[in-house]
């Protein structure tokens, strides 16, 4: 049993604040880096329970306990409803962890990797090798330090898959824009055709309204939109995602397809996607389903964005 | 955005300590009782999230907010997987929740249900009418004051369903010794044949361990066992259940037999559990099952329990 | 040694968030009444180690641990310092715990109290006995439920003796303009030849430049200005008082003039002022006396009123 | 006003648990060190509001803010009254800020510091020059790397002044032992004629009970026994100290006399200490004087030692 006095030891702890009223306090172990970027507070710690962790303006993003759970469920289920992704866009994914899930498919030729906060790239190649496992020396990999909205705006190229692994929606945030219909519908237009999108779309417990909001967003845009979710311990939730797709539907796949797409088309191991997985994934509780299905619930724009409940 | 001072009017909170490094801090509207019995601490509060709440000892047992979707998890799996169950037993479930949950289906005929605390069963039917909705009530149900263990001791009963719906098994606590192999035989010794039992079997992210330890207890006594979760956000967790059954195996049974069921053997809504919901909460993870399968882990006895980290 | 199982199942805490980087956490044992009123939101708790409270709007007021420090230091020094205090106006004040202390000089004839919130004092009258200790029954008292500067504004009435114990100047607070030069300039005219008045006058640790705003305010309305402060341990500081006074110096009494005037006037025990407090109370440290001195800090305006740090 | 995404931001703070049901949060800038040593967990912080601070098992030692009140308390009353100190020791004092304020006494000759941390006095060399100021480098100071009761049971020097600056009495913890009749028996051994010892002694509001058990027994040694406090912002609380003496008497001395010899016998200055607050150091309240001389509370003893309250 614990004593007061070995939990007094501990000293440093981080507090996420969820909502107003409600925080999550853990114990670190170790802070090994806190800094401030031109963008944001950066912070890389080791929690007592969930081992290494980048930190971001107060959330954590991810950490070596779980993030194969939020990372494996963000990239595989678009990519593997493509029957062949050769190029890929990634806006976001700072710490190069779901730059490292796209690597693993052989079919894949280039991946472009748009990211605002050179910094973030830096302190997560040094202090977290344990996520980017490389990928960021890998020459199949293009980094470009950039605005990912301004990236979309300015493009020519095409993609087969666009992957948004974006902070949340946060009022005066960096983010709240491309959650928008002006931005899928640029993002639509830099798909090839078959393409598909997938964006993270926050906690389906602690912000189901913002959650539902994205899917609504994203379903006026594209021909085919799909919500899943998963729960990750690390954000203390359900975490949802969001499919736009110019036609492909992943929710047509039965489990063994997926089985069989996994073991012929991915390097190395997975450890949490899989074709039963993929189904749990896509499987939504009632509640959240009618939320989806709820018309008063209108398509963010610029004009009028979504936000995190605050 | 919510201001410090807002915050700070606040005043009242509930701390959780779900583990020695890891705390949950929830702001509390209004505290409707506080106390303490023979047996445990009990308080009603109203959080500003999840509504009105019983705790137990401070450990959150059940929330307005999301208690459907622990209940159904909890009653339904098994009671569906028996073809007609007509006596059902439930140790614990203070709440009535349970009772609530294995009313709805039309083939029963008796529910007895054993807790130890008096207090808590009168503060709920007091305090929690959203929770127990009359189930005390019912003539079908039979409640008997007493401790659970000593019941299946001393009982002559048979039934078709026994369901355990107890406080986790904490060292020094009231509940260990209801999840070892000796407990377990006992429950399987006063079930028909068909018969099957469930209980809860703590987080599988705070006590992965323990969860998979009252899986190979249940297993190790048991001809079918069937270990399943479900995320339930006032648990901070995917929240652990097992089955033990005498033959019958939960996890044969399609979504469309199980759609099929609820309509034809259950009066009033559901809100959580239906056939695809099904096949979710018995798809675990690769790392649990896993450890699932981990033969250095023992099964429980009462010389050598399980308990919670701590 | 305390254990995390003993401490987990407290479950109901109090956070006064002391500042933004600030906070104290406090264990409750039990809430007597928790409520919002016109003005502010009122809870009475038990502390585990404080007993009994009055908190408003998140702040701790008073504690049956240690109120008597803050009230006798509140009410005795200017009344000490006066020869013959007979009319005594009280605005705030309301758990009758500074009209307690006022009412034990048996030279007082008439006690005025204004106090905006009639709630809350019959929600002290009912649930803090040990407080006000039957204060609000005397028949001296007259008790008048209002806003203290409007009645400052109308009154015609002159004091010998005139309180302020009021909650703290916060931004967008009902207090802030009752700390303001206009204010005082309204006091001291309401206050006969040789009167004084005292405030509150915030942490001065937590505040120690406002409460250097409220003296050097104080001190530019009235000829006499003396600033002191105490140890409370339920504010978690040392906290400041300011006396304004017409001529009488309460800094030139010694200590065996105080203790013959504690024993000539008061009924009843004081628990913590006397001679040699007087002289500790009045003694600050020099960093604060330094603070008190610089000129940079100009006095409170009701347009360019001070404000607690946030 | 602050908001709670700018609290939230934070992300990294200190929890100090000064009682089962009594925790204190703070903001935390920077973590500059953080590891464990032979005998405990360090780590070097930066507080928002307090500073750099040296923290050892989870409690604040001392903080770039206030830690002048608590070693010019600590040191300077017992320095003062002796009329020529020439020789001190020091046990404990790892950041060096005690020795520093030794240092300043222009007779003082030589100082023996013992510290049992060899890695604490390296950490804080480099970490913390804002408190040693140099003191390591200084020729006077003999630094001894080994157990405090055990140099005083082997040593054969003497000393006019010893000074303990232990941490708390805790069950269990490395210090209880310095705080008892056999370990001041030996200290008065190692004073010279007109010597005076001084040892910190806990929190006067967390830990009352046990100041006065410190106080009774150096009273049951020395001819000569002071107990004084002063208020540390960093501790939360009012600090205790503890004086025993062979004959000299801190409190016969006059505010005049102490400004006289800080003025002709002190290098440097002052930031705390002087004659007005040496008479509040000593005026203690009377309930806290109650305890002092209540009989029940017997002399520590290496059987019956008295620790903190867990």
């Amino acid at each position: 049993m614990m004593s007061l006095e070995d939990m007094s030891r501990e000293g440093t702890w981080f507090i996420e604040f969820n909502t107003p009223f409600s925080y999550h306090i853990r114990g670190i172990k170790r802070v090994l880096y806190n800094g401030v970027t031109k963008y944001q507070r950066v912070a890389i710690v080791e929690f007592e329970d969930l081992g290494k962790a980048l930190v971001l303006d107060g959330k954590t993003q991810s950490t070596v306990y779980d993030e194969f759970i939020y990372h494996e469920s963000l990239v595989h289920p678009a990519m593997i409803a493509h029957p062949n992704p050769r190029r890929v866009l990634i806006l976001g994914g700072g710490e190069g962890a779901t730059a490292r899930e796209v690597l693993k498919h052989r079919s894949v030729e280039e991946v472009v990797m748009v990211d605002i906060d050179d910094d973030v790239i830096k302190i997560s190649r040094d202090y977290l090798p344990e996520m980017h496992q490389g990928a960021f020396d890998n020459p199949k990999l293009r980094l470009i330090i950039g605005d990912g909205r301004k990236f979309i705006e300015e493009s020519k190229d095409k993609f087969d898959i666009i992957i948004l692994d974006l902070t949340d929606p946060l009022e005066g945030g960096p983010s709240y824009l491309l959650y928008t219909v002006e931005f899928y519908t640029m993002i639509k237009d830099r798909l090839n055709d078959n393409g598909l999108m997938v964006t993270q779309a926050t906690s389906t417990f602690y912000a189901l309204y913002t959650f539902a909001a994205i899917y609504r967003t994203v379903a006026s845009v594209f021909p085919v939109a799909r919500a899943y979710h998963t729960y990750v311990p690390s954000f203390d939730s359900t975490w949802g995602f969001v499919i736009g797709s110019k036609g492909l539907d992943p929710v047509s796949l039965t489990p063994e397809e997926i089985d069989s797409r996994i073991k012929n088309r991915i390097n190395g191991e997975l450890r949490y996607y899989e074709g039963d997985i993929h189904r749990v994934l896509f499987t939504l509780p009632r509640h959240i389903r009618a939320l989806l299905e709820n018309k008063s619930i209108k398509p963010a724009t610029d004009k009028n964005p979504t936000f995190l409940p605050a």
